[in-house]
This record gives structure tokens, sequence and C-alpha cells, in this order.
């Protein structure tokens, strides 16, 4: 029932910044989408389009140069989304404290239409052909470091089929009932909300959240240090990994390195401790 | 084990805004703290210290044309802040997605400290001389709904059961394990991270939160209606009653309702349904 | 000298949002973009990537029920930027309030390179081989309503005028005056700020600036209205014209409509009045 | 015309954190207000109300920790508001990027009322028995710099003097063409921000400003460093002096010291450079 111990959390890219140079504006360089867009307002502020100065000529140079003297500003223009599943509440629950992103989280008034009902969730009618399955809904996130002990592993899994068989226990007794409600629909969604009381924190969620450059490094420099809890440090070098494809010249100063234990940290010389 | 049916979450206003007339300005009103504030922030926009115009020349009638006008921005000056107990982690998890307010929430890695031990939490040494009881830590939050209806609140009451016994067993195993860890205290703070997923979303916490007054009648407009879950909904009612004693001038449009299941929402003819 | 009656602002489109389906979720729309990103956003919500409910089938159709029960945060995924030229320091004073956009402005200290000297503007040593003309940094923009009259326009150019000869003649003695101090360039940076005190209003400057969906609906909301000063509402209403040729599913219910004056405004049925 | 060259900007703190007590919770500190808050928050996250380590013990030793460690959310929850007078609307320009802060700035379209007449500046008909003077008006803030030096105070007198005499001849036409308006409130307003166009940057203005703990610690941290210029830097200088009577336990680290030029700038171990 529990996540395989091999498994990680899903880190998809789903929107990233496309740019689009200005005909009417003599700028020019070698990058692209975020990257061009942050060099371009950092020029802006001069109007220094012209690139004579060899140490900033070229768009590597010049983002290591803003990096350097720390003004992070131009690097809010460009942004990043991620789709992450896999993931559990008690994680979403520390992320959704980092105030400058925004976010789209699995409802936990989520709703499994009955079979040809109608799924109200967005206060429309839509029904919903393809409910997720018991398991896909049942299933937490077990911490590797659990999940690698056989000991701990099993009484996990002892508690997470408690906590899911009290669940639906309650959540059965509360549908019966709602059946009887004049507004059956909502009667439903609170049932549901009422039931995920017993919902441990590990139950599994998805989130979708977007943020710009400037957000993702003060993330990833105070999630991917050493002092930041497992579940969401390994999110946080995971997103760095993407980031670092994505945007290589706004993200390289970062570098990821191996604790004893076989879990991952990141660290940058240019992001403070604190 | 969970709150009897009747306990309500304990909603206490720890800090407010303090008005300071400057000796320089002349500037009069006939209320002082917040609502003063917010009046001296208005006339600055126009110097108009003086209140010759008998519909805005108390405190009440500046601040109820402010509200009309919707200048809510002099509101953002002013602020309240409570301090919530008895209440889940599943609302705080709601209420943290408001990222105009400030938080300090109960860590999830909250650690008694064994007897003698150091208190490693804030990184000080600080003995812990009265750690929470079982009890304290145990107790989750029964919605009223469920605890209003036997047969709902044995089921409830037998989940929570399971889950504490579950989430027990594995902190000892874990915290067992942490014993031989070289630090010891980063060990035991792990442990407790990892049971944590086991804990239901009923847990119960306790949350700092600091808003300004613009703030706060957003997060009631929105989670004082009928749309919204019980526990929010209810929490929001009764900040709002300790908002209204505050703040009278601001809060007032609000008004308080009965729904047939007697739970409370709140509207004002001032706020847009969405 | 100021702008011609006839002359608006410019407003570029510099960057915008790109969606990448993920290819192991279900969600398949008739957008792209921003668009596709707000609807898959909202959908994750409730993981209802099917879409038999014929009124919210298509993207259109989906991102105006959000826009009418008002979830505006799965707008907060998806944004634009905007390069703004032709116009003055006294609308990006209004435009900084805006909290939500991210912002870089043409500097107040910025620096014409002398003739093959650094441009230490970004503290890189970079030469700028085309400092702005004397004409383009002088010039300010004038009001089409004070353009349109020629008492008005006459007195506006006269003291357009006399305010560039006192700003250059302050200019020229602080930069005489920087020549003697040990560190060159930053003497020069601060007499040109010194200087700019004398610059007035009117100054032409240049602005990048990224906000998501909500936030540019917000500012649309409050700045396109009758009540916003002239050159704002202008600005407003051009950049509403370009994000309907973005994202019209998210922007189409604002229109557009001509005032006695010969000035447009905007307006939508689901924006609030205040 | 110009102020004197001793005269600075004023800096009136109007509002301040008041921290009450909660009965029920055995917490005391030997500190009150904005700082006793702060504790009050970082100790909730623990429920450590106890203090038996000497180090962390008393609200000076605690907030010195939260300093060293870098916890500076609980900082949040505290708050100061200033207002000032007797600064340039240039400067404002500059602290309006700072985004964390509330802010009421007196009006571009400030309307002294005629004798007698409607104040209608807030929406409302509120006469304005005593509209400001010409001088108050037209004062300009004059850079102490510029002030010390008599022939860049000639110019800098010759220069404000030209532009407000501009200003006034265009406002006088603006306004006798806005008598024959329908509205006559309302085209005296767009008359006063048509003819503020030709307002000089240094042109006084003032503000009331709140910001949080953490926020002012982050201004003075950018903004008293000797790469600000001299105008902002000098108001930051004296708002700590203001901040260091109201919460020394949180902006004691800040060392106010001389540079050659008679300036002052502030700094502090704990903040990093950038």
């Amino acid at each position: 029932m529990a996540r395989s111990p091999g498994s990680a959390p899903r880190i998809r890219l789903v929107a990233r910044t496309e740019f689009l140079f200005p005909d009417d504006v003599p700028f020019r360089t070698d990058a692209d989408g975020g990257q061009a867009l942050a060099e371009f307002a950092g020029r802006a502020c001069y109007q220094s389009w012209d690139r004579t100065n060899p140490a900033t000529a070229d768009n590597k140079g010049y983002l290591q140069h803003i990096l350097e003297v720390g003004h992070l500003s131009v690097l809010e223009h460009s942004a990043a989304t991620f789709y992450l599943t896999g993931i559990s509440r008690g994680v979403t629950h520390e992320i959704l404290r980092h105030r400058h992103f925004s976010y789209s989280e699995l409802s936990a008034r989520y709703l499994p239409a009955a079979a040809g009902g109608p799924n109200a969730e967005t206060g429309s009618a839509e029904p919903n052909s393809e409910p997720p399955t018991a398991d896909e809904l049942s299933d937490l996130v077990e911490p590797p470091a659990v999940a690698a002990d056989p000991g701990l592993h099993r009484k996990f899994v002892a508690g997470a089929k408690a906590a899911i068989a009290a669940h639906r226990e309650l959540l059965t007794a509360l549908e019966a009932a709602a059946e009887h409600a004049p507004d059956g629909t909502l009667a439903r969604k609170q049932a549901r909300q009422l039931a995920a009381g017993l919902l441990p924190a590990a139950a599994r969620t998805a989130l979708v959240v977007s943020g710009n450059y400037r957000a993702w490094r003060h993330f990833i420099g105070m999630r991917a240090t050493e002092a930041a809890d497992v579940e969401i440090r390994t999110l946080a070098v995971g997103i760095l990994r993407e980031l670092q494809k994505l945007a290589p010249h706004v993200f390289a100063d970062f570098r990821i390195s191996l604790l004893p234990d076989g879990t991952e940290l990141a660290a940058s010389p240019l992001v403070a401790d604190a």
C-alpha cells in the first residue's frame, strides 16, 4: 500500500518563460527564455544594450555578475512551474510557507464521482468519468529512511493500513448520512472534508507550484541544506536539477553533494547560510 | 482523548497597534490604536487634518467612507495578532494559503525534552522543564458535527486511538535507533519528523498569526461564508468577534448569522461574493 | 522637445508563459501557453482531467467558469512581461504601488559613458558605445490633453525647456566637481543622482514589468476605470489590448469604450468597482 | 524657497506593536511590545515557555539567538509605522520598490480647497479650512551636498524657482479651463495631476510607511550602506535610530559610522552585503 522504498517524488517542469526579442530594441544575446529575459531587464536599467566588456559580453557572464553583486530583482521576471506528485501533505504544509510562490493543490474535498454522477468540485456539473481508484487515493508517501529498515517499514505499513481503514470507515458513515441531505453535492464534499481529519500527514497529494527564479533560488537555499528535513530536501535537490537544465546561468552555482546517509544536499557560495 | 463536542478553538488577541499622536501634526480624532492610525494615514494623503464635513468628522464616519469607496490600502497600516490553539493541522494547512499573513506554527519537530536533557529546538541548549504530557500531544481536534453523532464519534475515536498508537509505536522505534546516532539532538528531531507522517490531519497544533486589517477583512470575507468548511468558518467567525471588539469601525459591516445546522457564518454588503 | 501630441507610450510584450504538456498526465486542451497552464492548474486540484461537461469542455468555457466563481488563484501561474517606453516617471510612481508585480526601471543614475570611457552602471566596466543622445534623455512625456491645446502646449514646452536647461546646468557643475573625486565612477553616478532632483515628473523613463494574469486583471480593474488619471488609464487600456491577444479566454470580459474627451476606459462585469 | 542646508527629513514613529500577555499561557519575559511578541512567537513553535538556559533566558539573549540562527520569520509579527516629511518624490520613488511595506503617500492630486469650497479628495465634500500655503507646497528638498556649495546652491535655487514658476503658470491655465467643466471637482483634480508633470523630483512629499521588523531590517541593510544614495541613506540611518530606541534587542547589531564626506552609514555583521 505504501510507496516502494525506491520510488521518488515526480517533478515535472510544466511551464517556463518564453522571451520575445523586441524588434525595435538593439538587444541580442546568446541565450533565450528566462535567461535572456533576466539579462534584458538588467540592461534596460542602464540602456546598456552594447556588450563591449568581455566579462559580461555573453549571457553567462552577465548573469554571473548579477548574482555576484546581488541585483537579484532582475531574476524575478523569469519563472518556472512544476507539477509535483508522489509528495505528502506534510511536505506541502512546509512548502506553503513560501509566500512568493503560487499554488494549486489537490483538494482535501477531492470527490471521486459516483458512477455517472456529477462532479461538482469546481461548481460545475462535470462528470468525472475516471474516478481515481482507491489505491491511488489511499496511497501514503513512505519516507525512504523508514522503508529501508524492515522493522520500521513494518510499523509504518501497519499504521498506514489502520489509518486508511479508519478513514474509510468514517467516510462511509458520513457519506451514508449525506445521502439524506437536501444539497447532496455539498453534503458529500463536507463528508469528505470531515473524514479527511483521519488521513495521516503522509497522505499523498499533488501540487502545481509557480515561482520566479529569485524565489526558486531562495527556496533551494533554505530547503536543500543539511538542516532541512529529508523529504523537502530531496524535493529541493530534484527541482534544482530541473532548473539547472532550464537556466544553467542562474542556478549553476549550487553544487549537489552526498551525505553519509545517502541523501543529497545542495549549497552555493553565493547564498548566505541563514 | 479527542476534544469534547462542546469545546471550541481558543482565540487570543496577543498584539494590536498602538497609535502615537505626533505632536507637530494637527490631527485629532475620537478613536485610538489601529482605528486612529488608519484615519491618520488616509488624511495624510490629502493633508486634510480638518474635519468640517459632518459625515466624516468622526473616526466611525471617516472609516465607513473609506470602506465604501474602497480605499482599503489605509487599512494596511494597522494590525492584529492572534494566538490560536485547539485547531487542527488540517485547518492551518488552509490558513497558510493566505500569503499576506505572517505565521509561527508549532513545529512538527516539536521535541519534548527527555528528563534533564537539552532542548535543542531553536538551536539552543535550553532545557524544557515541563515537557507537554502525552495527552496534550496526542489530542486530536474532533469536528463538532462528528462529535454530536454517537455513531460517528465512536468511529472517530477508534480511528484517532489507532493513529496515535501507531504514531507512538513508530516514534519509539525511531527514537531507539536515534540513540546511537553521532548527533543525538538532530537524530531525535529527525525521528520525530519521520514519525509525524502517521499523525492525522486532525492533530492539534498552535499558530501565531499576524495580519493587517485589510488582510483580516479579506480572510473573513473568504472563510466565514457558507461555502467554507466548518472548522475554518468557525475560526473566522470567532476571529471576527475579536476584531469587532478591537476595531468596530473597520469590521462592524460584517453580520454574523446562524445556519440551520447550528453553525455560524458572516457576511458584509461591502465584500463581493467571489 | 516634448513628445508630439499623437504619440503614445510604446507597449511591447517581451515574455509570456510557455506550457509543456506533461506526457504522463491525461490532460488535453484546445489552447496553449498561459491559458493551458491555468486550466491545468485548476484541473489538478480535482484531478478532473476528463471534460465531459459541455459547458467547461473547452479552454474558453473552463476559464470563463473560473472567472465567474472567482477561483482566481489558478490564474497566478501564468505571466506576461511588458517593456514600456515613452512613459513618465510620474506614471511609474503610480505603477510601483502594485506590489504583486516585478520591476526593472531605467535608473535615475543612468550614466551615459564619456567617449571611450567605462560604463560602470552594473558594477561592470562595460563601455557603452552608443550613449543616448541629449534629445532622448531630455525628452519629456507631454500629456495629450496639454499638447492638444496651443496655449497649454506653449506653457508646457516653455516649462520643460527651463527644467531641462536647469538640470543640465546643475549636472555640468556637479560633474566638474566629480572629476576631482578619488572614485570617479561613483562620483559621476552621485552627480547624476543629485542633478536628477531637477528633472520633472514628466521625464521619460522605461520599465520592464512582469505580472501574473491575476495581478494584471487587478491592475486593469483599478487603472482602466474612468476615475484613473489619463496617462495610467491609457497605458492600462493598451496593455489590456495586448493581453486580450495573448490570452483572450482570461481577459475578454473587459470591454473598452470611449469617453467624451476622446480617451478610453475598460471595465468588466466580473470586476467589482472598488 | 528650498530647504535650508541644515534641515533634515522629519521621522516620526506614529505606531508600534502593543503586546498583550495571554493569561492562560505561562509566558513571561523582561520586555514588552514588539520585542515580547517576537519572543512569544518563537517560543510558541516549541512551547518552550520555560527559560532555563541562561544564554536565552532574557529577551535580549533570546532575540540575539534568533538573529544569529536566522529564524527571521518571528520578527514579522511586530511592526512600526513612521510618518516621514521633508522628503522628496525622488526618494519615495525608491522606497516604493520595497514591496513588503504598506504606504500612504501625499497625493499628486492634492488639491488645496478654494476658500469655502469643497475638498472632494477622498470623495467626501469635506471643506479644508486651512489649505497649505504656497510655500509649503512649492518647497523642494535640496540635497545637503548641493546646499553646502554656494555655486551649486545658486544653480539649484534658480532651477527650482524656474520649475515652480512654470508649474504654477501651467496650473493656473489648466484651472481656468477646468472652471467650465461639468464636473468641477474632477476637472480641478485632473488639472492638478496634469500640471504635476512639471514638478521636479525634488518636490517635497509626505509618506506614512508601515513595516514589520524583518522588513525594516532588510530596508536598512540595503539602504544604509555606502553604495546607497545620500538622501535614502540618511533616511535609513534616521529610521534605524528610532528603531534602536523602540526595539534595541532587534536592531542593536547595526552600527552607525561616519563617512569622510560627513554623511552616515550603518551596517551589521549579521546582514550579508548583497
